[in-house]
């Protein structure tokens, strides 16, 4: 058994995209992800809700660990920061973070690789999933509230389950939406930056994805929405974050992807839990259970959630074993002889010091 | 600032070890953690109590993440894991872990070593700050029950603290207290082999570091020991897992490192609430607090705890930077657009398939 770790750094996760095509990174996503809902439904998968510090010298940053067990397979941790003030003072991405795989029969760890790209790729192909269950089959007018990185994966997420003719664009910051075009134009689509009142009336799916501040929410105003509107709101990770009004959360059929986690920092913070939806692992195991969603308001609630990095773990893994990218590094502790903690440290020496010394003892 | 990460593997562990020398790394693990639990008692450092998976096939391992929090400086992650069949089945030691340090400002992972011998230096480091504060000022024998790998340890570290004799060995496996003098060489010190109520009635001082079963225990048996002693037990560190009989416990000053965790899988667990000393931080704080306990029974209750792996990492670290160990690898996503999630990607390509397509979009 190899006792080796893969380091999959940014470059490496870059270089998978380019060697299996982006489309064909987030098509599998959105399979496995689909997949790994039906088996946690109905299997031992175990995802407890993150765990986390608040930072920074102003408390307004946050470490957090997310971790999930597959029982017999695999354990998957990941650790994701967010420190607002990254790119102003010190010329960092807001969100770092990196994903650690272990073997659950001998803790090794198989594997660490650099978590944003795959992090904004499994919560695309998330709502892709929900949105394939939930959005009305004739879906063709696509909305999107924020305009920032995750946007970005969002739509090419729903371009992958959805034919789509238009694209709305919206952001509270006129320079995020002006360059949205081009940050997404691999896809191809008619994008147009409109007032938020034309979006919310013309979108047949709206994706939130903003970063409003703790009690500055909601950002959709919900007063004249399409009657099949399905919306995937991704923006919602702390308590008092909302970005769908309570009214629309009260007539919508409400979706959250991790109950204990979208209680204490999603959209179903706000909302009672009789009006709580099946989580997206049921529904995908048990579709009748959103039997006529697709035809009326839906809302998926996405915090993100660690099986969702476990399988983001896994594909990127695949591809990056398949065509060679990353570093293998022996990283861990493999002792010859494990009852002799600072053996092999000495036993490497060449003649010398430290040798004689362990001669003068015999 | 920097967005490398340090790592720092077996081998560069090693190497600090010789470059260092093991007495000057032990010395500095013994001095920075005392200044350390000084610092938690009266600071605003956290340690929530460790959790964890059970792991493998039969659920016979265990897989632990530790956090701790040095708000406005640090963040430390361990990961380790126990898995009792590696050695037979895989290979690979019972053992395996790492411990990842963030820094609190920006979230960025500044290191990542492997966490084997700094923990076992580290744990060999809390007892001598206990023994130090505990045993009495005369202590000439010490006892070790359980002579493995932690034994190496425990050993070296109160070699740093006491002056001793004479060393007694017990184990219920012989090989192991056989091949003990070998693998302490290093020390120079008197090592004897002896049963098990001889060690009792002589020791001043006594480390249990065995790997007895849940529901197996106590180790010790606690029927003749000296008025003095001072107990270092080690091993507890699952629910139903005790080194020392209540009965000593009960006449014991019983000091814990973490009390969460003692109370949950320590020695404590046999303790009422009642009859437990302050932590070891608060005693190194406020030494008064152990008042008259070298004179009498002392046991120190060690689970093992995160602001130890903090202190660890920070030693080896040090080391490492002085000698210029370790390899710096771009691990985290440094992208120069945040809003692109995607871009780095393919701006890297060279003129082709890619480039043109993005051109054609233009």
């Amino acid at each position: 058994m190899t006792s080796t770790t893969l380091l999959l750094a940014q470059s490496d996760i870059h270089q998978v995209l380019r060697a299996a095509g982006r489309d064909q990174v987030m098509d599998r996503m959105i399979e496995r992800l689909h997949t790994a809902f039906v088996a946690a439904d109905v299997g031992r998968a175990v995802t407890p809700a993150r765990q986390g510090f608040l930072t920074g010298t102003d408390r307004t940053g946050v470490l957090e660990w997310m971790p999930h067990h597959d029982p017999g397979q695999a354990i998957t941790i990941k650790t994701v920061s967010y420190a607002p003030m990254n790119p102003v003072k010190f010329g960092l991405p807001t969100i770092l973070g990196t994903i650690a795989r272990f073997d659950d029969e001998t803790g090794h760890m198989v594997g660490l690789c650099d978590g944003v790209l795959p992090t904004a790729v499994r919560t695309g192909a998330a709502s892709a999933v929900a949105t394939r269950l939930f959005a009305h089959p004739e879906s063709k007018v696509v909305g999107l509230i924020g305009a920032g990185a995750q946007a970005v994966t969002q739509l090419h997420a729903l371009s992958r389950v959805l034919d789509i003719e238009t694209v709305l664009v919206y952001d509270t910051t006129p320079k995020h939406s002006a360059s949205f075009s081009q940050r997404v134009g691999f896809l191809g689509l008619d994008i147009r930056v409109v007032p938020l009142e034309e979006l919310e009336a013309r979108a047949d799916v709206i994706c939130t994805a903003t970063s409003v501040d703790v009690g500055q929410g909601p950002v959709l105003q919900g007063h004249d929405l399409r009657e099949h509107l399905h919306i995937n709101a991704i923006g919602a990770d702390l308590p008092g974050k909302f970005e769908v009004p309570s009214h629309v959360l009260k007539n919508a059929f409400v979706c959250p992807d991790h109950f204990e986690q979208a209680l204490r920092e999603g959209e179903c913070q706000q909302v009672e839990s009789d009006d709580l939806g099946p989580s997206l692992p049921s529904v995908c195991a048990n579709p009748r259970l959103a039997k006529g969603a697709q035809d009326g308001l839906s809302v998926f609630d996405s915090t993100g959630f660690a099986l969702e990095d476990h399988v983001a773990f896994d594909v990127f893994h695949e591809f990056a074993r398949h065509y060679g990218i990353g570093r293998r590094v022996n990283l861990e502790s493999v002792s010859s002889d494990s009852h002799n903690p600072y053996g092999d440290a000495f036993e490497e020496l060449p003649a010398g010091g430290a040798v004689q010394q362990l001669a003068a003892q015999h």
